[in-house]
């Protein structure tokens, strides 16, 4: 991995360059789209020309963020841009082909992350995963830079973080992050109104996959391990689209004694996703994906592997079995 | 309405006198129960007396709160105290009918809270509505004079705000509070550990409570109105407790389109107890559950009224969809 990149080392080149690309992971989440929307609004307003550009687009529980209809899908076109940010995205290839067929010839690229297994595939890279969210790397950069922060930037942080720390409940928001949402609040943001627009506006089809999948759910070790599962029939009955299980697996996690929660999930090429939560510090999720090709963080992993769904669930929840026996 | 009482004049009381019976209100929540173990804890550290009761004692729920096991159902004899601190309990009665046979002699009260219909019934009040939970004021006074701050009362704070204000996210959530978490945290809070206790603690049945929910769940009035319903016959087989339903409203309440939400539940009596929520200030909750003679809120009323379940759900979702029609 690269050495990590100051913020005046990629202060110069926001500074140097005039237009960017800004992109983020597949199947965004608020992380990723927030992340986009926050320094893309930042940058404009410094008087850089910017896109944003994402493989699937901006998903639809997303779309009441101020600044959200910028978000696109890539061009047809290669497009030319003098740089290329790639924000909350662990590896390359999680930014999607479209995107690295768009982008990929661009030569210089800027990282930024708080994933801990990103390996630094940019030419700058500032990889910080002592913060909870990007999100949070992004406002300590606009403040360091003294970067601009409209409206759209200040809430975008906000929706970045607040989601990917669990409204401030997980592990990772200190009190920086605290402090952080503080100096957004004083600077404007509506707390009840970005919170209402955020958690309380889910569609219905939502609902009826919680129904689904708590009727699945199942436990085993002791009341350790829980798991629940989608397949890809209950995906086209329901119409689900992907954002739709956001969130999800944090019911499942939150049953008293659970230590372990696994989401299975058929794909519509027959592939399983696998997402894993993992309650206490000793039983790394990201270990036991990685036995499969997945990774991730150590209380929160996945994996994309081969189905059918049976074999699976039988292999991933053996190797979570033999993780808890060790404790 | 008597004056509001600064902090000065309620640290002159406190540093005067030396036993305190601390009180919250019946069906305690974490504001209640926290605000007691946090200015209990501080007042013990500065070498005072105190006795912390409520009416209904410590909720399951609550359990995991450090400092929780000094929380004491009221004892039968009168108490003798010095002062009386009431703390988040809007109206005296809701302290509870053996609270008051047990205190109400008592000649020196301070009432500190949050809600702005309390009436000051206290000989010292301090009311601030600006603040979303009674935890911040207790933090802010006990900043204010520097009373200690040991672990319990910095966690119990943090619990009682946390759980107020839905985990940061309703509207009363302030700057202030945001900072207030910040130094809590600076200070040695475990924010990820504390989180997991307040929120991914739930028993398995409120999970199995969740899904038995979801399967009764109706929508009617295009989509406007949604119900479901539990019954006696599984609040039995789930061996269920009150806590369990806390705050599952919220899920239908948060489908988008749904206008009124309403929970319908039968009692061990079979009377039905039904729990209505409002998205839209042109539909008043509280009027029609006054049809019925219940009462409330505009945007969250009930009613407790005769069965059988199937004759309640007829009668209100009726007049429900007459003040849907209306809009």
């Amino acid at each position: 991995m690269n050495p990590s990149s100051t913020f005046q080392e990629i202060g110069a080149w926001l500074d140097q360059y005039e237009s960017f690309a800004l992109l983020s992971h597949v199947r965004p989440d608020g992380d990723a789209i927030g992340s986009q929307i926050a320094l893309g609004f930042a940058l404009e307003a410094a008087g850089k020309k910017v896109r944003l550009i994402n493989e699937d687009g901006l998903p639809d529980n997303l779309a009441f963020m101020a600044g959200a209809d910028r978000i696109e899908t890539p061009p047809a076109e290669p497009l030319e841009v003098d740089v290329v940010i790639a924000l909350d995205t662990a590896t390359k290839p999680r930014l999607g082909a479209k995107v690295l067929d768009a982008v990929g010839h661009c030569e210089r690229w800027i990282n930024i992350d708080h994933h801990k297994s990103n390996p630094g595939y940019g030419n700058l890279n500032h990889i910080d995963d002592s913060s909870p969210a990007t999100g949070q790397i992004l406002y300590n950069l606009i403040q360091a830079l003294k970067l601009p922060m409209p409206d759209e930037t200040r809430d975008a942080i906000y929706v970045a973080v607040s989601t990917d720390t669990g409204s401030f409940q997980y592990p990772g928001t200190t009190a920086a992050t605290y402090e952080m949402a503080a100096d957004l609040t004083r600077k404007g943001l509506d707390v009840g109104k970005i919170n209402s627009l955020t958690y309380d506006n889910h569609p219905m089809r939502r609902v009826e996959l919680m129904r689904s999948l708590l009727n699945t759910l199942e436990v085993k070790a002791d009341g350790r391990l829980a798991h629940w599962e989608l397949t890809w029939e209950t995906v086209e009955r329901l119409d689900l689209k992907p954002e739709d299980s956001e969130g999800l697996i944090d019911i499942v996690r939150a049953i008293q004694g659970v230590i372990v929660a696994v989401f299975f999930e058929e794909l519509h090429d027959g592939k399983i996703r696998v997402s894993m939560r993992s309650k206490d510090r000793r039983i790394d999720a990201c270990k036991v994906c990685m036995e499969f090709g997945g990774g991730g963080h150590s209380l929160a992993a996945g994996i994309r592997m081969a189905g059918p769904l049976s074999d699976a669930k039988e292999k991933v929840l053996a190797a979570v079995e033999r993780e808890l026996a060790t404790l």
